[in-house]
């Protein structure tokens, strides 16, 4: 059996450790051969390929981003695309896919089940938020290196009595945000599920300051605020007159920088937070969805994806993954409030 | 209601955080009063003490270690020790009592417990081999810290063509081993659960060594060779004619050395393991432990300890964890083995 | 001997190990007491303190930020403020000052020393552009957090094949972004002290994609394009029909996707640079400073600084550190260029 | 011209960013062709090579260990061994070669430039002790990992008031230990420059103890009691009846317990010190090596070495860096015995 595997969407610490187990056993244990596909679903799309054989995948364990490239490219978006990956998986004798990717990616690979294509997936997202699994690699990470950036801010914070945001990734929902500022100490953290009341985030802040402290706001990039994204777009003029916009950071310390008197920073943590090398418990958990995909493939197991289900790692349909966001809970949400303000 | 708060047995990154969770929810919430005892089980048998309010668990969060300080004190092996406890209780006013350490600690709390003391638990084991929950904090950290050493460890394996040896906690159960070995890329982990045959380590040594690349292997503290621990006890005599003894990492550089000729090389990681900030995971969950342990005193829920389960935090009795120790699994053992050799 | 110790301008990495060696060494070895001042200038300037003896340092070697807290005030900007300095240092016992701050805390302490004030100087500055010492403690803790995130983002940039941009601290001076550029491989660096040439910079990164590779381009927050900040100001509409404005690492992203046809990305490392606990090198320096200041009070040194000069410290004319920046020298620039494009 | 790169001695953090700067530089500034020897002098001895060019040095800044391997082989110990690498040399067509390396790899390089081969040196020693330069890279590193395994163990040792000894590289100076020592806020360091008495170390840990604190005690690995190394060698019986003998880290373990009662543990930290991703300053370090190394050879700057002096990188004559040892100056040592006790 020869299988192909591709990684789709954003790039997310442990996308090589899955290529890499899959790889390590499938060769093997099961006698296969391996083609990787370049750029997401470009690659069987446009049939570009690059060799995958145990050489290849040496010392990929701890090596963040993705050897075989990523891109959002999206088949059914494109004429003829699904025809043209059958056609091409046929001519380079691929009998089965794994993909390894998020909503969109999987969206695709289950939709692409439905027309018959061999597909296993494997669930991949630095929100968190796909349904199915309890984790997804590379959140770990993420939440590590917030939570490192985090401890840092604490130490200016409180040299120069100032209010310090941080904003993560979170477009949807807010685990990065919630997992992070639990773990740095956040005296308020804000996420997309709930709505935020920028009078109460200022009585926190203020709350702070009587203590003597300096507060530190962890807040989702997706979180807004009760009066809605009205609020957002309608600026403030710069130094040159400018309007000057940025994302809900930046507008918060705008708020309460207006609202409290109280000198406001924002960091925006970016791209650092999905790049460099895994947590070791990522690699175990990309390492674990790796060797059950290619076990998956070995059972005939198409339409299906791994998923942690407490320590153990399963197979759940692939449809079971793009039905709904795994959104905050709001309970979980209320345990954090008792650090806030 | 006034509640007292230990921690017993080898130190752990997280317990800091627990009692802060603990002290942090519990004062506003409840509108409890708290007292620290101090050195583990000491503290309430000779009444040693330390105040415990919000600004004494400022900082805590990052911090490794205990405040409180620990021992390994029985006060079942201290004639009349039970109910020197339970008079200090009650001449300290304290109603109720939450014991965080491992098997030995929990031991203590459930007995007392049976003798009518009002005792919750907080599990805490670097080992992870505590039944009853998923994960105990303190272990993710362990496990970062000996895959962050077995990467290094890697490039000085292949630049000197050496075996490195990498010796890690876990005296009865592997999960450390395991779970570093997997995320470190090691050649092979051997684990207290399952005898290792030293002829076939040093198949992997050899193999290893003839695809040019140098080997690492992960052992456990608690691992042992087939022939058992005489083999150990026999030992060696060094450059000064005395017989020179260590741990099983000495011993097995020793074996491979004279069976395959490769120079071989063991770092035992040691304490470094244990001490320290502990990892985003490991504060989130102690954190966690922390809020619903007081949950748990305000409910009284006597007897019963957290548990993490999949991704909730629950309680179950205390006598769960203390029944039996958790070992790994020979089915996730099996998986690690595709990357030996 | 009473003195008095503060820390000013913006914090960095180290000033709490330069006023733990201050006291630990001071109070045993010479016998002083010590008095902590708030807030930079503004402590002597309204009397605002903090004790400081040996239990109040304990601990501080690690902690990044500054116990005494900081702020910009200028003293001589307050009418009556060099007298009120004068007489509250009387009234406090204060018979001589330890500053501890970058240009403008060391020029206000120039111009007190000339006014008869008993002062000695530690240099302070992450940008490392304080003439009259090799280094300054802090810079290394900032560059190694550069690097790691530089680091972290060459995985996301091979895997989208984008360009990927850093904007790291340095307004007047290159230092952090030639030393973590260097560092990180990085494949332009942009300083102020030379203005770029934003059609070389598209060349680099085009020369970049031919080869296969994803451009990093690390950028200080100083650096001009040869065009000038004319250019900068002009601004381009957004999505809402407003003007954004960003810092020098938007700019580019901007011009390198409208001039390349590449997605570009910028991440602004801001405030993480300057947080959390220093680097091993920077604890080093911070505490040596510290021992050789206190020592410079005890030969009545006054108006001198602590300087690193090759592997020694030694004092040196407090006007010597304020007289002129130290600048990238040409030189060291041109040897980075060997990396570019 | 065609130049060869070897390798030699122990592994070192930088050694790859030395090589990927020569040949980043070597081959588009001077037009020169390289060639790699493996695993230091047994490379040209037996003709042992490995291509080297710009492909081959893709991604090797941040990595560890040597790309080349490293070996202890000295050609002058070998009957005709001069005379074979000049053969080899001239059957490669390899007209300069630079030799990076330690003592010994250097000392060989000295006396081939002696007998006409065009050698350039890069020193290298994880230990610092090397004569002539100011740093070599690899040091940062180890000071970096030593520290925070220093930071660890505080925690640790508070939890359970213990003693806690790290034993740290350096077989003939003390640099790694006085630097991490006093980066850890050891409370007592122990050098091979300095015989120490066992006696006052006893009394350090005690007044440590009386303060309620902890003590940590970083130890060299050629650190000595007065008493010499007859003590060292006497031994102890342990619980097998046999001779128990380890380092001088579990000499003093013993020695406290004994003399002062307390728990005492020993960490080795031994070769993760020496392995993994440099820091941004060695990266930095050994860049600028590589790339004065190649100037120096189009310099035909022969028998001379990189060095760093101050903030330059310069060249020396060979024969300074082995001549002599570069000891920890007494000074220097006595700056840190401030916080000893």
């Amino acid at each position: 059996m020869r299988v192909g595997v591709l990684t789709g969407g954003g790039d997310c610490p442990g996308l090589n450790a899955v290529i890499r187990a899959i790889v390590r056993k499938g060769v093997p244990e099961y006698g296969y051969s391996f083609l990787g596909f370049r750029d997401g679903w470009r690659g069987p799309l446009e049939a570009l390929t690059k060799p995958l054989d145990i050489p290849a995948v040496r010392g990929l364990l701890p090596r963040g981003g993705t050897i075989l490239g990523s891109s959002r490219t999206n088949p059914f978006a494109v004429e003829g695309g699904v025809e043209r990956i059958k056609r091409n998986l046929q001519n380079l004798g691929v009998d089965a896919l794994i993909a390894i990717g998020g909503e969109d990616t999987l969206g695709v690979a289950t939709k692409l089940h439905e027309m018959g294509v061999n597909v296993i997936g494997v669930p991949k997202t630095i929100d968190n938020d796909l349904a199915g699994t309890d984790y997804t690699f590379g959140f770990d990470t993420a939440v590590n290196i917030a939570t490192e950036a985090i401890d840092r801010l604490h130490t200016t914070a409180e040299s120069h009595h100032r209010v310090l945001i941080v904003e993560v990734m979170g477009r949807h929902a807010g685990w990065i945000a919630l997992h992070s500022g639990m773990a740095g100490g956040a005296n308020a953290i804000l996420i997309p599920e709930v709505r935020f009341d920028i009078d109460q985030v200022c009585q926190w802040v203020e709350s702070r300051f009587r203590l003597d402290y300096a507060p530190i706001i962890v807040v989702a990039e997706g979180a807004m605020p009760k009066e809605g994204d009205e609020v957002l777009r309608s600026g403030e003029k710069d130094a040159f007159g400018h309007v000057r916009l940025g994302g809900i950071g930046d507008w918060l310390a705008r708020e309460i920088e207006s609202r409290t008197g109280k000198e406001a920073r924002t960091t925006v943590l970016g791209h650092v937070q999905r790049g460099g090398t895994p947590t070791a418990r990522d690699r175990w958990l990309a390492t674990r969805f790796g060797l059950h995909a290619i076990d998956a493939v070995h059972d005939g197991n198409w339409g299906h994806m791994t998923a942690l289900r407490g320590t153990d790692v399963v197979t759940v349909p692939l449809a079971e993954a793009t039905k709904a966001l795994k959104l905050v809970d709001p309970g979980l949400y209320a345990e954090a409030e008792v650090f806030f303000g």
